[in-house]
């Protein structure tokens, strides 16, 4: 529980806070998050760009692995594939994220994004993410 | 060239603007870029984030395959899949992209970024991305 | 139905078939197949080879994107990226595919591969595959 | 030397040795391979199968990898994308891999695939494939 309210906080930082992201849910092997769209998000046709759906898929995958270690863990990307399905149009892109291989080192999450029309959800990417759990103290 | 000098303004516009990338070399199938590492661009253990050097990648990639079609044609992301070596710190990040299968529709590019470091480079990540080539005005 | 049944056949023959690989399950954007695992099949190690896995990830994964086009038209794997969770041991292994975006050109499908150990299923692997639907007669 | 001496036996054996692959060369963090194309490496279009190549680009990767480790590790699969880029026809198929991050445990490694018809090579499918070293003892 507390865990999950710290992982919560600690998503919102850096370059994700920068790029808007806002949690929804926690729980474990489990992350979700929201983005309204502006227009910061483009690319130069005026759809979300293909990156700013990669980062939403990428760290919040993160982050379900993240509910799946201690605090004496730290959690890294090694490699990710996404595709997208359609241009990103609407309000708000909404991002499922869930641990589908959890390993005890390496563990793998599958990321759903869906773009929010007038209410209605429409899938627009997918991506599959390794991830390493490495000590913290590690990385200092 | 005229083509080229108008693709190095197109590239730094949006999303890719606020990221902060500027171009560093355009040539027919290429594309480079470099990024100023700032506190921005961090994620939660002070490295730069995933998302975007993913950003980089694919935005390099996608004008490098930009650099291949007439301006009658748009270029979108199919799908990309990268691979993160080392955590990247330093002054400087450094994207080189070229085209290494040049389908009339279907073009792969890839990218190599890598960190700069009291003026040394060390490859930090790979990337193969899958572009379509779509006529501009199906786009509107 | 009819097609279903010409699918069924045309699965099973080349590479496939002297794979082993058989037909479980047809429906629209569905396919489904499993492979009795024996000596032939096995790496240095006495696990599946990654290279089975994948062959049974991509061709099933490929006729799961047949059972949505008219027989005009022929698939092609444009690329396919896949995980490997854990060896794959045991009597059987059964892939599950299905289109999880079904664009009228561009397709792409998922695998998840399963082994059969005294009857317990585990994940073993997850594949994404992209997939092109091109006019059968453009290819000869 | 010894050491490469017996790679170049380990590669050739189970599913690689049905497949009829054959080792060309071997180095530090290098591997080729070769393939005589057949009738029973084909799909349903008279082209050789995606998984006969995504297996070839799989276990050169591999066995590039095995070249920077001692007896006492085995090396297995993570994960793999790879894109066809041309349907592979012709006398012959080479495989070249190389190890393009060495690091301790995980180790990333790149194939390029090229058909060889009348003499002509030609690059069919580029792969780039995640692998762990793992120790030998582990495994058993």
């Amino acid at each position: 529980m507390e865990r999950f309210e710290f992982l919560k906080k600690d998503y919102v930082q850096g370059f994700p806070a920068n790029c808007g992201f806002e949690v929804e849910r926690v729980d474990y092997g489990i992350f979700e998050s929201r983005l309204k769209i502006c227009s910061v998000h483009q690319q130069q046709d005026g759809f979300v760009h293909a990156g700013v759906i990669a980062t939403m898929a990428d760290h919040t995958a993160g982050y379900a692995a993240f509910t799946t270690v201690s605090d004496k863990y730290r959690i890294l990307t090694i490699e990710f594939k996404i595709n997208y399905f359609k241009p990103a149009v609407g309000e708000l892109m909404v991002c499922r994220s869930k641990v589908i291989n959890n390993g005890k080192k390496i563990k793998v999450s599958e990321s759903e994004v869906f773009s929010v029309s007038h209410g209605q959800e429409k899938l627009i990417s997918k991506a599959m993410v390794t991830l390493i759990a490495v000590p913290a103290d590690s990385l200092s």
